[in-house]
């Protein structure tokens, strides 16, 4: 059985509904590629848009593409703090009952109402991945990571699906917590 | 044998000899408590400076007070990003060939060779905690944290000394990764 999979790190970040992409950057506007990521169709794209909080606003925060269904936000416990909303951990799509903020893009505004998330930790599988490392998809598993800021996360989601590469993703508090890096090796604990 | 303990989280802050306290505050300057912290004797204060990194600077860094033999500042693995140095994860203290920065004070302004680092996260207690809990000084343990986001933190420090009173500290983003915040209760595991 596998145990060693690769950990990516999260920065802050937003996936547009149309809807949405229609009112902040015009009517049938296209996203552009900035690059590939390691989740096969996912890509950052040039694009960035302000998020508004009521305390504060960050600027300039990447759209990752292609167009999904709902507006989410993903952003770290800082962040939230950042802007003057409640830090909600959610998986991702799971979005009713969170808090919303505006959005600022070059052609306009949208207010919403939900879609802030502190997206928890969790690990992209193959299904053949699955098979490898003897784990189903909404299995709740414990990842270790050595060195000398060396931990253990507990609650960590797997998600098992043929569209999936391989990778542990956490926010870049998370990352930064355990010492690691983009591509780093972590262990799959049961 | 008892096993809870009260977690705190460390914001960015700089410790100061009183030699460069001089030279930002001006001759013989003595810092102005803002509050306690819960460290007996140990307080924030008033003041604060501006690091300035190759990269960029922060503003208005908190001081911790009393002054110490020589200046050391705690920052996280994002601060270390923000400023443009390599993050270098040590125990309070241990500043030796570490990045150092510029310091900017209404007074004057010192260029240290060597005093940033990532503290590394420790347990503070006093002598009887010690006995209590089955723990001596400098022995690593690990501290396990429930809810959402619950982890293990192995490698955790222990420090044992009559003038100390109980707490982990861990920095902001290891406490965010662990979803607590200031006087949650986590559990020694050995």
């Amino acid at each position: 059985m596998k145990t060693q999979l690769p950990i990516a790190l999260s920065n802050k970040h937003i996936h547009l509904s149309q809807k949405d992409l229609d009112i902040l950057f015009g009517e049938g506007y296209q996203l552009t590629k900035f690059k590939d990521l390691s989740q096969p169709g996912q890509f950052a794209c040039e694009e960035k848009v302000d998020i508004v909080g009521p305390k504060k606003a960050i600027k300039g925060v990447r759209i990752l593409g292609p167009v999904r269904g709902d507006t989410q936000f993903e952003i770290s416990i800082a962040d939230a703090f950042t802007l003057g909303v409640p830090s909600v951990v959610r998986n991702s799509g799971d979005i009713e009952n969170t808090p919303g903020a505006k959005l600022v893009g070059p052609k306009g505004e949208v207010e919403l109402e939900k879609g802030l998330i502190v997206a928890a930790r969790h690990i992209h599988m193959h299904t053949t991945d699955g098979e490898d490392y003897g784990v189903a998809d909404k299995d709740l598993v414990s990842v270790k990571v050595n060195g000398p800021r060396g931990l253990v996360f507990n609650n960590v989601l797997v998600r098992v699906h043929p569209t999936y590469a391989l990778e542990m993703h956490v926010d870049v508090e998370e990352g930064n917590a355990a010492g690691i890096k983009n591509g780093d090796l972590v262990e799959l604990i049961k």
